[in-house]
This record gives C-alpha cells, sequence and structure tokens, in this order.
C-alpha cells in the first residue's frame, strides 16, 4: 500500500482472550477503521484477540466501500487467529480519501498470521511496519510486580498528529500481561492518556484516525483491582486496600509507558530538531495549567523561537497571556532550560547568548510559575512540544503527487 | 528607536475635540502605552485630540520607568497639540521588554510637531513611519453621504499578530469627520471589529499592544445617530428611523475600511504568498461558522498546504472537524479555488493539477458548507489567513541580537 514500498501491514495476535481498552480520535471525521474498532472495543472488550494496522492508506474519507474494507480485514484476521471478527481491532494510517485496495490486504495477511513470533525481532518488524513519515520506531517498556507475578507493559507507537500531506495518525498500543477486567483498564487508560498522549503536540491539528489501544490477557497470573467496587485516584493506593494498591501500580507503570512514547513522538515530530518540556505550575488548578501548558506549546512564534534557540520569553508570557486563564503577570516567572529569565513583570539581566548556547540540545526545559509559589495556587502541568523548523513547512508545503 | 534607522515616529492631531473609541488587546499581559490609552479613551473620550505612534520599542514589561515613559510623551504631545494629557492615544510598537529611551522621543516631537500637514503626502509618511516588518503600508478610505454632508473615513493599518522576534503588534487607526458619540463610536467600532480585525489571522499570536483606535470630529457637518436611544443593529437601520439610517450607512462605510485593512494585513503576512479567503456557512448559527473558519485558518497543515498549492481538502475536513463545533461531515461541501472538491462524505474526481494552478494566485477563495443547504442552518462567516512558508519560520526563528 506504500507508495515507497516496504513492509506496511502489521498483526499482534494474544494468544488468549484480553481485556481491551481505547481512546480514539475527538475528530468528527473519523475513518472507517475507528468507527468499526469503537465498535468492536465496546462488544468485545473482555474477549480481544488481535489488532491489524496497515501504513499507507488511512481508510477515511472513502465511504461504503472504506467501511466494507475495514470488516473484511476484521473477517480475515478472525478467521486466521481463529476468533470472532468482532475481537480484532483495526487500524490505518497514510493518505485520506484514496480508495482502500483491501485485496491487498487480504492476500498477505496468511503470511503474517505464519510469521507470528513472541520474539524481540517480531516486535522490532512491527514497530518499523506501522510508520508513515516518522523518522525512528518508538517503543518503551514497564514491569511491575503484582500481588507476587511479574507484571509486563510493552507499548509502541507511530506518528504525531497529521504530519504528511494527507497522512494522518498517531496510533499507540499497549499490550500487558496483567488482567484487568475491561472498564477498570479503560479507567486507566483514559486517566493515562489525560496526562501523556493528550499533553503532546506537534501542529495541534489532531488527525482522523488517532488511535490509543490496549490489551491486558492476564497471562502473568496478576489480577489488577478485582476488590475494586468505588473510584479510586493513584494517591488513595497508597494506603492500605490491596486492590488499590495493585490498580495505582498497575498506573503508575502504564504512566511510564505512555510518557515515554508522547516524548518520543514530540520528539520525531516533523523537522524537529529538538524536544522541550514544558512545565506549568503556581495555576488555580491542573486545567488552568494545562491550559497555559498547552497555548504555549502551539504557539508558532514560541515553537520557532526554539528552533532559533532565541530565550524569547516574551513570546512565552504573552502565549500565557492570551491562554484564557486568569493569573498576574507580574507575579509570573519563566525559566527558560534551567535559567530564571523573567520575573515580576520584567526581563532578568542574562546573557542572550548563554542561554541559547544552553538551548542548542536535544531535550530544552521550559518553566512557568504563574503564582509566585503562593500555596492556593497549586495547579500544575507538564506537556511535550517540539521546535518548529524550516523542514516542517518543506515536507507539509510539498504537492502530493 | 528602530535598530534600522528611518522615521518611526508619528503625530496625528484633529483640529477640534474628537469622539474617541478604541478596541485593545485581550492578552493579560499589555504594554504600558495600552494601559495608558484605555484610561484616557475612557476619561477623555468626548474630546479626544491626538494620537502618537512609536515603532521599534514596544514598551512591555518595562515596568513603572515604561509607565512613566508612556505618561511623559502624553504630557509633551499635549503641551504640543494645546490639549490636556488625557485627550492623547499613545500608541508603541517594536521589542518587548527593552527599556524605553523616552528622551529621543520627547527631543523629537516639536518637528513632528512643526511636521503636521492634512495633505496626502504627510498621510504616507504616517503610514510608513508605523511599520515594523511590513513590507508594504496599508490604509483604505471611504465616502459616505449622511445627512447632506459627505463623510470621510481614513484608515491605516500596521502588522499582522506578532511578526518578529520580539516585535508585538497590530495598530489600526481610523478617522472621520463625521459627528458620533462616543458610546455610538465604540459600539460601532466593537460590531465592526468582530467582522473584520477579529476575523484574520497571521500565526494565532495576539500581542501585547494590539490597538485600533477611532477618532470621528465631526468636521463635515454631518451628525452620526443623535437620535439613538435604543439598541439598533445595522438591518434596522433600513428602516424608517433616520438616525438608524445614518447610523447603519455609517457602520458600513466603517466595515469596508476595517475589511480592507484586515485584508491587506493578512495579505502582509510574514512570509505570506497569498491572501486566502474562508468562507463558512450552513452552520447552526454564526458563532459556529466563525469557531470553524477560526480553526482552519489557523491550522498549520491547511497554510503549509496552501503555500505549496496543494489543494489538500482532507486537511479542511480535519481541522473544521476538530473545531468542536457539531456537523455531520457526510452533508459538508467544501470548494476550493471555485472548484468542488469534496462533498457527502468523499472526494470529487477533480484535477488535482488543475486546482493547483487556480491556488497559485495571490488571493485564494476557499469555502466550506457544513450543512448542505438546509434552511434552518444559515450560519456563516468570513475570515482570512494567508499561508505558511518557510519564510515565516525562518523570519521567526532568526536570533535577536
Amino acid at each position: 500500500l506504500r507508495r515507497t514500498g516496504g513492509p506496511d501491514l502489521s498483526l499482534i495476535v494474544s494468544d488468549r482472550p484480553a481485556s481491551a481498552a481505547a481512546v480514539f480520535t475527538q475528530n468528527l471525521v473519523e475513518a472507517a477503521p475507528v468507527t468499526l474498532s469503537r465498535e468492536h472495543v465496546r462488544r468485545a472488550g473482555a474477549r480481544m484477540r488481535a489488532i491489524v494496522v496497515n501504513a499507507g492508506n488511512a481508510n477515511c474519507c472513502t465511504g461504503g466501500p472504506g467501511m466494507r474494507a475495514a470488516r473484511e480485514t476484521a473477517r480475515h484476521v478472525a478467521r486466521l487467529a481463529g476468533c470472532r471478527p468482532d475481537e480484532v481491532v483495526v487500524c490505518s494510517t497514510g493518505v485520506i480519501g484514496v480508495p482502500m485496495r483491501v485485496g491487498k490486504i487480504l492476500r498477505a495477511l496468511p503470511a503474517c498470521a505464519r510469521g507470528l513470533a513472541a520474539t524481540p525481532a517480531g516486535f522490532a518488524a512491527v514497530t518499523r511496519a506501522i510508520l508513515t513519515t516518522d523518522t525512528r520506531p518508538k517503543w518503551a517498556a514497564a514491569q511491575v510486580r503484582i500481588g507476587g507475578h511479574e507484571v509486563r507493559l510493552l507499548g509502541f507507537a507511530k506518528g504525531a498528529g497529521m504530519i504528511h500531506p494527507n497522512m494522518a495518525t498517531m496510533l499507540a498500543f499497549v499490550l500487558t500481561d496483567a488482567a484487568v477486567a475491561p472498564p477498570l483498564l479503560q479507567r486507566a487508560l483514559r486517566e493515562v492518556t489525560e496526562r501523556t498522549f493528550n499533553c503532546v503536540t506537534v501542529d495541534g491539528d489532531t488527525s482522523t484516525n488517532d488511535t490509543l489501544a490496549a490489551l491486558a490477557n492476564g497471562a502473568s497470573g496478576a489480577v489488577v483491582g478485582t476488590a475494586l467496587r468505588r473510584p479510586v485516584s493513584a494517591r488513595a493506593g497508597r494506603r492500605g486496600n490491596p486492590a488499590r494498591a495493585e490498580y495505582a501500580q498497575f498506573v503508575a507503570a502504564l504512566d511510564d509507558v505512555c510518557a515515554s512514547l508522547a516524548r518520543q513522538i514530540a520528539a520525531d515530530g516533523e523537522g524537529a530538531r529538538r524536544l522541550v518540556e514544558i512545565a506549568v505550575r503556581g495555576a488555580a488548578n491542573d486545567q488552568d495549567a494545562k491550559r497555559v501548558a498547552e497555548t504555549i506549546a502551539t504557539s508558532p512564534l514560541v515553537k520557532t523561537a526554539l528552533a532559533g534557540a532565541d530565550p524569547n520569553w516574551g513570546r512565552i508570557l504573552a502565549a500565557a497571556g492570551r491562554s484564557g486563564v486568569r493569573f498576574d503577570p507580574a507575579r509570573a516567572v519563566i525559566w527558560l532550560a534551567g535559567v530564571k529569565v523573567y520575573s515580576r513583570g520584567r526581563p532578568l539581566p542574562f546573557s542572550e547568548r548563554a542561554v541559547s548556547r544552553r538551548m542548542r540540545v536535544p531535550v530544552v526545559p521550559m518553566m512557568v510559575d504563574l503564582g509566585g509559589r503562593r500555596r492556593s495556587r497549586s495547579g500544575h502541568a507538564r506537556y511535550w512540544t517540539c521546535d518548529f523548523t524550516g523542514d516542517y513547512v518543506l515536507i507539509n508545503a510539498s504537492y502530493r503527487t
């Protein structure tokens, strides 16, 4: 399906039925596989068996034939994996509005099924076959002991927003051998997404195919949260109740994996030379902090200044000022690359050359304190973005054909 | 004050006291002259006499000395114009966070006052002296007959968002010889701003110094809206009541001038090669239409596609889809450069090469119909933006010093 050739079809199969949870794009325009997978997870979230992913065609704005192509793909995978079609998650990434040549997928699936291997090489192959304009594969792993069992989590992802002319999609997957009931897995995934994948931006454009899916098949013997009836927070888990403690441990591991993938996505943003970690504190609440961080992270002026290693605190302050969040600029403090550059309404006398040198690194920290350390303002957030280079424009302005 | 040299101080004086109205930046971080001018317009809005504008220094994040510099400037202008300090509007544009060398302004003001001339050359000089990174002056004029008198409106503007490292500001001014009471002038200005200056974007970054000010001194003898007591709409003006009709005529002329200036600003956006006029219709209401238009207008992916003359309807649809406005993508229709490219959930079979050729012009029209012509969905909006080129990044990534 890829115009450039190379592997573009991936199959992931669980030995046993797995709990499934998923978070999909919030774009009103959604691709056929998103509509289908949403339906499958809702219907068969307790016994999911497989994920199939193709790159090269997003199967979006493809009408009835597109939906039939997604369904046929699920049916073929089900036959090969010995499960029901609704036990298959289908994902596509690539060009929008081009009819899906589903025959090519169906013919290639048997070879994919024969090649299934629980090996590092098999995993590495999948992390590469899902990529589009990414420059490198992205994966992360975590291990955690729950109830005497060693639980493993393995995550991999592609893309960052919509990152090529008509190439759509962020896709991310987390596989674990913990046993987690679907509603709890869904809650954990939502909770973690809010502070990882939802805190990353390359260009602010959300895609029609974004999908984050998690499968938990219980092969480790560890059970997370069976005793769990009432809502819990990660913090509550530290007190007593073993089920809650296990949930907190699992969420912490899931957070590690997802945060790593989110960072990798921002770092590999189109044309990016550096990853920027934005921390905002001193807000009235976490939502306000996130809104300020997001406005800074998506500001073209902040992002181009980062490309030029320009310690341009004025743009950071002005972005915070237009975020819609109330704060007193005269109390705000800004640190850039570890140097305090603005405080109490005015720039500090720092060496622009020295700070610029500190910004010429792969990971640049930025911190904005909105409240000047008052106790009542403890809202905070972190956000990842990348610099905005001429290569971004080059890549995205190039004519498709 | 300019590092590059050249005229950077402008003085506009009205022969007689003028009604004043103004709209200022909504950024929480605001420059000293904005704070001061807001106060002056509130206090002396019925007898404003002068506007003074400097380029080269935004006088923002300059603390107490910055505020004193703005006040001193107003005092000096007042002495030269024979008025009170609060009858002066002060505007600054340029670098943020650099102390204002107000002495240079005060020393230059007498020469400015001596050079005052109600001539085309005098006006042309002012339209140039207020510029920063703009590539050309921007002005517009309109004439309208009100109550037997010929009324003139003359507008000029600079900038587009924050368009240079630490260069801030859009400034726009409209001068007219109609007589309009301050509250009515303010209402007209707000009404027109909503559909002109508030419908233009270059990079989505609002500045700390944005100011739109209008002076109406009544020299023409025409009086707008004296009989006006209750709220009116432009539409109501067409029915009977002469005061309302005059208000409608005046607003229409003001709209002409401001729309022209707004278009000129987008067309001269940093690095821009083409102006894009976005029309959205078929929305549930005008607010929804504007929100969709704004999301499309600020999307880096749409703007880079425009730079590449890529008829990438998928990005336009996806931007509309993430705007937060509910609509049915299967009913939406998209026209690009006058060609219908998407309808009923799928692309139409158009020639990409032909549409691309039609996009290689200075002004590209784009239309999105969200509702497929149903009567209940009559909300519409227009928005102006420009393409996003490598030059934008080059200009904004270049290190300040």
